[in-house]
């Protein structure tokens, strides 16, 4: 049979159709009028995406380099941060910290379960932090965080909120001003629907002053040299010029659907496929506080999810996740972060059926489609 | 919610990516080495899409503007042709055969029945008719014709036959060569998966003879002017290069694919499709041979079809066709034909049920899914 290809990948994310028309365009030079205003309206717009007042810089690299610059951009040797650790992505801040000499220290959560709010408040008030770094929604394992509760606790505790949250922004209500989330991380490749190779950071006055204080070695990564070129519209270095124009369709998109909408419908297609999954018989990998970027589903026992993730693609060419870290071959994961709606989810939910027919783990054909039409009746 | 615009249409279906890349890559001149290059393939690539070792000539027209070439370079003034009428499309032969002044004759069907081979044969034995014109598939009314019989009885009779068979191609199985057709026409917006804006025709060296002899006005639209351009890797006029080009790329596609699986596609779609319409209460408007290029619905009793038309495209963005002509109002066709897939039909089979539910025709959610998964389970 005809297959077309689908990511059902957490990032990257299906293309937005407009972004990719603007990279076949992008044939500018970066030093001329033409894209310096461009890239002001890229700037402006993700104001509107972030919903802040407070600065967004953007960065040509991938998420990480944005996780790496807050911590050499707002940090001095001998500083103390907290790491909220859920998975793999916590571990990733807690590699940054330490490869730049911060003292670590962490508190964890076993994978499919959050940081409680109060752990952290906790471990705050333990010793003097000058910095709390967690995820807003750890993708390796489909949970979110109390990303309002976790800000209030660091201010408390006069430590800078520093959130990635690459796979939070654009999928769940996240009040960059009103929490006051002094760092708050973005990336390219995720609700924004564009290829990887951007990320975004808005940052608070106050951490923008302490930055000044900070006496981490940075060079490529700088807050206020960014600040500087941003305000005549440049970027400090050659920029990924097609993505931006990329960037500037897929901020437009935003703006006409609306932010809210798009978060909204994130939740509403995530609520669909729990329920969908579960009843196929299926477990979620979450046990409390389900991230709407990406749903984790078990393998069923016995069952490793690489037979199930391959028979998706051969059968169906529909690309989803693997587990990560110690999870891979234990779950797959279904995203809903981004350009997705609803059709393609109940049709992908119809190919599950179908490969977990094929492979053994038997399900009344129709079931977990009739599971997501009951959450999209109510819903639409 | 975000809402994707997907064309259920039977033409222009979805675009193949691989065609709009190269339509956005088409700056070329059509009197060079390059695009002679391009252009030769193209022909040669059409015969196996085709499956015949008549010519085929390629036209810058939409369908119809083949239609009228086969009347305008078959036949002379005073000749008969027949008209097998099924259809809107049929009614299309029958009007360009009297605007070239031909007498015409017709046998016809109602709406939503196929013209029987029976008939047909006993109507070209009531007098010398110098071609029969048919549709292989009815786009209208979504039934299809006995393509093989018809070429038959038009052969035992001396007649030309020749078949619009612009949803047929690449659709149901048609054998060119072996069941003797004259002509065949084709269309680029149908399964090649293309825009509109380019025809085909296949022609036999019986048809070619008699089109030297043939005395109706022509002139842009030419067997011998192409036969005469096309060895030597030309168009007689200026071609549309941009969608050669996405020709090439759909042409390609198709042979990686192979013919058989691409038609086999959309034959498993309809059938799917058929089993899930009437699991959700609704009647299939073709009373018996229906067509694989598109499911003709019947609109519930009482609801104009252009209710559930709106609120497909309003709710979901699934863009469908109404009926037409006389049918219009009274039914809904979705269309298999092309570059579609099983999981994007479950989803719009899904979304058909919420649209169907929320005008008042109610349906078990995930009844129409369930027979569609079933019809896949065995197929797939």
């Amino acid at each position: 049979m005809l297959k077309k290809q689908r990511l059902f990948t957490p990032g990257p994310t299906p293309l937005l159709p407009a972004a990719m028309a603007a990279m076949a365009q992008s044939e500018v030079h970066h030093r001329t009028a033409d894209f310096r205003a461009a890239y002001k309206q890229v700037l402006e717009d993700l104001h509107y995406f972030y919903g802040t007042t407070n600065d967004v810089f953007l960065f040509t690299s991938s998420g990480t380099g944005a996780m790496e610059a807050a911590v050499s951009n707002l940090f001095s040797p001998g500083d103390a941060v907290l790491v909220a650790q859920a998975g793999k992505f916590g571990e990733r801040w807690t590699e940054i910290a330490k490869a730049f000499g911060l003292s670590t220290d962490i508190v964890e959560a076993p994978y499919g379960e959050p940081v409680m709010a109060d752990a952290v408040r906790a471990k705050l008030g333990s010793r003097k932090y000058a910095g709390l770094l967690f995820q807003a929604s750890e993708t390796s394992t489909g949970v979110a965080h109390d990303v309002q509760a976790f800000a209030a606790a660091a201010a408390e505790h006069g430590a800078l909120s520093i959130v990635d949250a690459i796979t939070g922004l654009g999928v769940m209500p996240i009040d960059v001003d009103g929490w006051g989330l002094d760092v708050v991380i973005g990336g390219s490749q995720k609700s924004l629907a564009i290829p990887p190779g951007l990320a975004f950071a808005s940052v608070s006055a106050r951490a923008l002053e302490q930055s000044k204080k900070a006496a981490l070695p940075r060079f490529y990564f700088s807050y206020a040299r960014e600040k500087k070129a941003a305000d005549k519209g440049d970027a400090s270095w050659t920029p990924s010029t097609a993505l931006i124009l990329a960037l500037a369709q897929s901020l437009k998109f935003v703006r006409e659907l609306g932010r809210e909408t798009l978060i909204a419908n994130a939740a509403f297609l995530a609520e669909a496929t729990r329920a969908a999954v579960q009843a196929m018989g299926l477990q979620l990998f979450a046990k409390s506080s389900p991230s709407s970027a990406v749903t984790a589903v078990c393998s069923p026992e016995g069952v490793d999810s690489r037979v199930i993730i391959r028979a998706l693609r051969d059968r169906f060419n529909l690309i989803v996740a693997n587990g990560q870290g110690s999870m891979e071959g234990k779950l797959f994961r279904l995203a809903h972060l981004g350009y997705y709606d609803y059709p393609e989810l109940a049709g992908s939910i119809a190919a599950l059926e179908l490969v977990m027919n094929s492979i053994g783990h038997k399900v009344e054909l129709g079931a977990g489609v009739r599971a997501a039409q009951q959450v999209a009746a109510a819903r639409l």
